[in-house]
């Protein structure tokens, strides 16, 4: 019934791949998930409790999307780890980065307008866009990030083609799945690239704060895009990966030409905010700071990714896969330097007990079939070494089939 | 800049009434907010509590739109008042009604594609569709709800001038803003009515299982649309009228046919549910069941509603407004027989220290301004006199300048 309904012309919808789900006997190096058993859950009990307790009746009430000082000053607490400070007037409580990517997408959508797309790109950001029906489109990207030349050149041609190029997204720092970081100069060159396409920037940036010990990711060595061009960025952030995902909080800053209509748009998503979760936020870090707790997040995946990294050097032809080693954030992305698609390894590695994500997960029109994404930052040191070992043999036995298919 | 990045073609979002807001000295009979004095915080922060500590972490984690067996069971308690079984299968999780207004309006978006509207209606709806770039039409409605014959005639118009008639969205029972519900048999008539016009219809009902004490609405009096046609009406149901808003959990009953599709969007809008907030939920239903808090909510809302029809009765020329005497839900809707606009005694009203949504709100395109919304869920007893009493002031006041134009 909704299929016949749906025009020819509606821009495809991708879906998200199913990484959260939990199979028996199967290590999941696919969903990028946080480490729970770092989730502060007491300190998180004893704040609910404390606060209901103490007659606080209006977090079970209907809320509005102004944002609550205790909440500002947690963002604001998170931001300064950056070096960046926060206008608390433009900041839109969201349930989540992904529902802040979908009120971004709904405010710019109208006929005809496209968004400029780092590939391969975070799936729930092109399923965002595409449902708000926005058009997407590729940049291309380098070691660092998208390419200011790519910005411009995409720009231009959507312009020249009748399209109407309105924002470019970026997830600028330990991207996901890729890891790279844009450096400082790289930074200032894209929001000028912007700038000159006339585009506004959605900065994505789940990640920044979870930069390995001894990595230095500073307002120095990579400033937030917002930072540099408040009236053009709009910078989202989440207490997903620095406190815990299950409260669903998360923010926008806006430029504040935009502030207003993207509360707007926040609100005809959710209605309101959950003002329980976003007052347990505010008390945890009143409480307790993020320093502490965002460092054993640092620490742990720092430990699991140097495990991966040596784990996968140790077992892979690196004669057939490249992979950047991960300076922060969540995951290592392989290709293979043949440029084969990565598929069939997905299926014999998840034949061999471990699920990963093949690279088309994360394109726009099927580029990227020859990368994989691992996510490191979910699985427990001890499963580590095993978990190589099962994609390696999967690796292997895809590799077999692909040599037999050649020569028959 | 988003202004000017927007086509003239874009159908028009209408942006919600701020509706809860706070004001100083004002008594707010503007927003639909439940009786916060009745939400069981104690047991709910009990409930968190016993779950964090007992080690659910995983509650504080990622989670999938799969629907938890304990929030199914819970949903199911609560149709059960309504004599309608549930089919877990087709539930999906919400952070609400809302989001699943939103949810259901980008599954069916797409170029062209129109929505039928009972007026006057619920403003997130509207602002739901046309955020998501559904074209909105208004269908007539008496004193039930909208009519069978305006379903067709309207969307047989519809269809004739080029458009696509898709979506019909209706909230039956305890209609906000309205207060009117649809017996049975126009029940049967308008589902027969989508049928023949191939609508699928949105069924939203929030407030169907606060009936005031005295007053059936079961399964014979008032079968949800759902029940009627499951194929062809997708159920919007929430625990923030029978429980608290502030924990965001709402669910759609889909269509077979639809739920794939609508628990792809509803992951597009926020990646994950609230698990934490789901959980409680589903324990709160499992130690004490809905009877008792469902019955403590009619009861007081009868009881404020029954003292604010009198002294409305009392304080107003019933030859200048008329209003049906609630029978259920949240609403007072009050109608100028002269069909003079409200939005001078909306004004006046507020100068007196009382906040009430002047019928605009709940308009298509400015229809209904004669109407204005009085809610009494929220308002405690002992301001229900004193409201109308500031009310009545309004209209007065309103009056008086308006007899003076009139004059002049």
């Amino acid at each position: 019934m909704l299929t016949t309904a749906l025009p020819p012309t509606r821009p495809t919808r991708s879906s998200l791949p199913r990484l959260f789900d939990t199979v028996a006997d199967t290590i999941n190096l696919a969903g990028g998930l946080p480490d729970p058993e770092l989730f502060p859950s007491i300190d998180i009990s004893d704040a609910m409790r404390s606060m209901l307790r103490l007659g606080g009746r209006t977090l079970l009430q209907y809320s509005t999307y102004r944002m609550p000082d205790a909440l500002a000053a947690a963002i604001a607490g998170a931001m300064e780890f950056r070096g960046a400070s926060v206008n608390a007037a433009h900041l839109i409580p969201t349930a989540g980065s992904q529902n802040g990517l979908l009120t971004v997408a709904l405010a710019f959508a109208g006929s005809g307008a496209t968004v400029l797309c780092e590939t391969p790109i975070y799936p729930g950001a092109a399923a965002a866009f595409r449902t708000a029906g926005l058009h997407t489109v590729a940049v291309e990207s380098d070691r660092e990030g998208p390419t200011p030349e790519s910005i411009r050149t995409v720009a231009a041609d959507v312009r020249r083609t009748g399209g109407r190029p309105v924002l470019l997204y970026t997830n600028p720092t330990f991207h996901n799945p890729t890891g790279r970081s844009l450096s400082a100069d790289r930074r200032g060159d894209i929001v000028e690239a912007a700038a000159s396409a006339e585009l506004t920037v959605i900065e994505d940036d789940p990640y920044a704060l979870l930069s390995f010990p001894g990595v230095t990711i500073d307002n120095r060595t990579a400033p937030t895009l917002h930072s540099l061009d408040p009236q053009r960025v709009i910078h989202l952030g989440t207490f997903s990966k620095i406190l815990a995902p299950g409260l669903r909080c998360g923010w926008i800053e806006s430029p504040a030409a935009l502030a207003d209509e993207l509360r707007t748009v926040a609100e005809i998503t959710t209605l309101s905010p959950a003002p329980l979760a976003q007052a347990t936020v505010g008390r945890y870090y009143a409480k307790h700071g993020w320093l502490d707790l965002v460092d054993a997040f640092r620490t742990v995946y720092a430990r699991r990714a140097a495990l991966m990294d040596t784990q996968l050097a140790e077992r892979l032809d690196q004669g057939e896969w490249e992979w950047q080693s991960p300076r922060g954030g969540f995951y290592i992305w392989l290709r293979r330097r043949n440029g084969y698609p990565t598929a069939s390894v997905v299926e014999h590695a998840a034949a061999q007990g471990v699920s990963v994500v093949g690279g088309s997960h994360f394109s726009l029109a099927d580029e990227h079939a020859d990368g994989i994404r691992l996510s490191f930052s979910h699985v427990p040191d001890g499963s580590v070494v095993e978990a190589v070992t099962r994609f390696a043999a999967g690796v292997t036995a895809a590799r077999a089939d692909e040599t037999e298919r050649a020569v028959s």
